[in-house]
């Protein structure tokens, strides 16, 4: 019988023991039907028959593995996401109880969904991610990449900041405001939509700018098609710092006189789903419809 | 030399005397460039030397005509290209003095940019329309065209309705609200901005459901691919009647048991602004940024 | 042993039979307690032993009761409380399963929560009802009590209409909208909720205005002194009727030329609820916060 | 002749050259009517004649004057009324050409203005503060004052906070969020305004607590009455750090342990504004009505 998957790597949400009995029945399962099973270091210390399975990095799981696991929430699956971006894999999310927009999987059906999706039997999805690329003095000084959203946020200093922002070298506007999501279908659902952003099927070819509490109270929110280039710039104002997070993370070192180009990235993730996978259902469930 | 255009059609603002000096100018400039000119019957009253022009209805200016100037506010232009959306001929808008979406040209500058559009200089753009049919018993017994937007909204009846929307098939939610706006790009920012939905970049190629004062707050403002087909019915509710319009115009004698489907039409419309045409610029001008 | 009410009238959701259980219990009970009862005949046929109960119209509990049980909903409270608004009674409500803004007591506790506050041990509260006055040639052609809302509405042609709005005389703004709502710090939760009003505490000597879906996005809601008269009119418009509400219910023949009052009602009502009664307890169950 | 005033400050907007020619013209007219002038440390760099007037600190100010005159924007204004609360002594703003809230003086008609308003001829209204406590181990480490808001944020972590809020004691919620703003009805058409806040008539005795991006899309505005104690802590995370601010202005070395009160000041602020003085006049050119 043909395998679709050999080696499968596991992630676990980090230093959170409620993922032991999981992984420890996800472990026992894969083993048990002979697949090689490479679980990342962060959660090792919840497996309990280490000799079974491998242990590493999330970059070396990347390397090694036909499949990935995400047991976790959806900041979880984020993390693991971006780690293994430039591997190519495919990735399927478990959550730890409560459903997640990206971890579908619930642990009570879990071995029994894993056996149908690793047969074959699954629906198969790409997601697009976001690249942020600082320039300074016209070079590209960091690069980083994101799932859901790339944020522009003001620093600490407690006034409202004044973003310029041009789409494909087009100037857009210049806002007085909180900061500036820009955020993928994937991400429309999460910080963005906090913020006042719509929802974006996540197969839609667009990107959402979202003005964080903006000055003009006619800024909304904008959907552009998701091959632009965006940049932004700020106005100099005091502060020498800008704060930029991809995914809640911070860039480190952005100065306010860098710009920041948002492009979508070469690659997108591939998420495996069950059978059957209807993201409705999930944005009924995650935002109390009826 | 080569000329674009032969017969060249004018549908003025219904019955608004404001267009008359306008109209004027246009006329006299296109007939002393020897192009014939073709003037819709609404606003023929206003022409000051009719032996000049042929005049007839927006359906013979369809008929006949290489391109059509509107004269008026985003309402008329609206209007003239559903009339003549099945024509396929392109459309110029012209404002009555203060700048819309889709009138934006000026009719201070007016003989000099129909001048240099006339002779090839122009930037030419597409627009989807939507179609609305309304099904009741198995059969498409109206159907309808929308620039903008098609409208579910509450009928007369004080309290809210119950909507259910199903995209390509797959059941969306069901929501109580006073109803339910289906967007295209170019209605987007009008009366879909709003019921506060995004703004949708003129060429994507994606509708927006904006759900009108929904009693579930989280009920949002989705965006999704311009090929779907959006199903929309009713929970039976007391009255018997339903109010679904199209560009702010109603469809007569919709029943609470009929269906309504939503899709883009088989062909959009053309518009030609002025070479430069920059969207954002307008939106800038039309929301008061900055 | 002194009592605190003698007669109790008892008014149940009108036709649903999902009031029957409830409200015989709650007869059963009250008569067991020596109490009179006065069923509201809406409901009368749901009585197990009509002998033991008066029935009669809302006004005829109105005049006789000390106090009368509301069984339903919030929309059955509403009603309710405007047809009992004038004889100064306290109303107590007890839901059908679902928690209500209005009618927060459960049947499944419904003895002896009654029990306990039918002998002294209950929270009283006070709620401002609104009174909307049509004006026609300066005379008050029709006047119309509202416990949640006033309500301005387009009216069926599917255009906005434009609002003009005074306060104590002072021009504040007109506005091209789908409509215009006036709520009470009770109606806040409701209808103006969904509309993006902001939660007024139910104590607050003030009143929302809050607009439908309006032409200009910096129309936003305003929260004033209860104390004020609101004056609506309109721009005149090619319609002749008016669409005014009072919680959801059509005030009839209103006039595109009338002019709409609307001010706090002389008196307000009063509640009863089981002793701790808390509002935000309240507010997050049906927020679905946390 | 009896005179309402003796000794006038004036405040100008710190190292801003555009208030020279304004406040020239201001030291010289009251010089000439035999006002004692004394101009704020900050400005008197831009008098002409020094030798005409005192000079000294906000402080100072506040002690000798009987009226104080602001010239800038909205900001400087509210830099000035929390230097000179606790003085007690009214305000008179003055804008540098664009018309504040606050400043509603335009320069051009400063001196006509000015002479009808010293001569007993104007509006008198007064505005409400608040009052920020910093509470380590039940003592008041730090108290601040704040006209439009105080404001919870997001430390520099990027990821949201969650706090507690209770009113008079009573749990309200908990909230994950970027922040929440506190406004009086003078905040309410700033900052909270772009948070989503509602106006709040001025005169209205009431706060808005507004949050700031919040997780849970139904968290919305809440409007509570102005005497109530509102006590802010936060759920234990990583950051040891909290962001709170007034008017904008952070309060130093607050920690996340710590817990925050606010109440409204036991003083308001007295402004005068020129007879005919008319708020919704203001509101309509501000947000750009009609």
């Amino acid at each position: 019988m043909q395998r679709f998957f050999n080696t499968i790597g596991v992630i676990g949400k980090l230093n959170d023991s409620r993922v032991a009995s999981t992984l420890t029945s996800v472990c026992a399962f894969l083993r048990k039907q002979d697949y090689q099973v490479f679980v990342e270091e962060g959660s090792a210390q919840f497996v309990c028959d280490p000799a079974q399975v491998r242990i590493g990095s999330a970059k070396q799981l990347g390397e090694a593995c036909d499949v990935v696991i995400v047991l976790g929430g959806d900041g979880t699956f984020l993390a693991a996401a971006r780690d293994v971006a430039s591997s190519n894999i495919p990735l399927i999310g478990v959550n730890l109880g409560r459903l997640g927009f990206l971890v579908d999987i619930s642990p009570d059906t879990l071995t029994q969904t894993l056996a149908q999706m690793l047969s074959g039997n699954y629906t198969q999805e790409e997601r697009c991610l976001l690249r942020a690329q600082i320039v300074r003095d016209q070079h590209i000084i960091h690069e980083e990449t994101a799932m859901n959203e790339v944020a522009i946020h003001r620093w600490i200093t407690p006034s409202m900041i004044e973003i310029v922002t041009k789409i494909d070298g087009v100037f857009l506007n210049s806002q007085r405001s909180d900061g500036l999501i820009i955020a993928t279908p994937t991400g429309s659902t999460a910080y963005s939509l906090s913020a006042g952003g719509p929802i974006l099927y996540p197969s839609l070819n667009a990107l959402v700018l979202v003005p964080l509490n903006p000055h003009t109270l006619s800024n909304r929110p904008i959907v552009i098609h998701d091959g632009a280039t965006i940049e932004i710039s700020f106005c100099q104002r005091k502060q020498i710092n800008a704060l930029v997070t991809c995914d809640h993370v911070e860039i480190p070192d952005v100065l306010i006189s860098d710009k920041i180009l948002v492009t979508k990235a070469p690659k997108p993730i591939t998420i495996l789903h069950p059978a059957g996978y209807d993201f409705f259902d999930i944005l009924r469930s995650k935002l109390n419809w009826g």
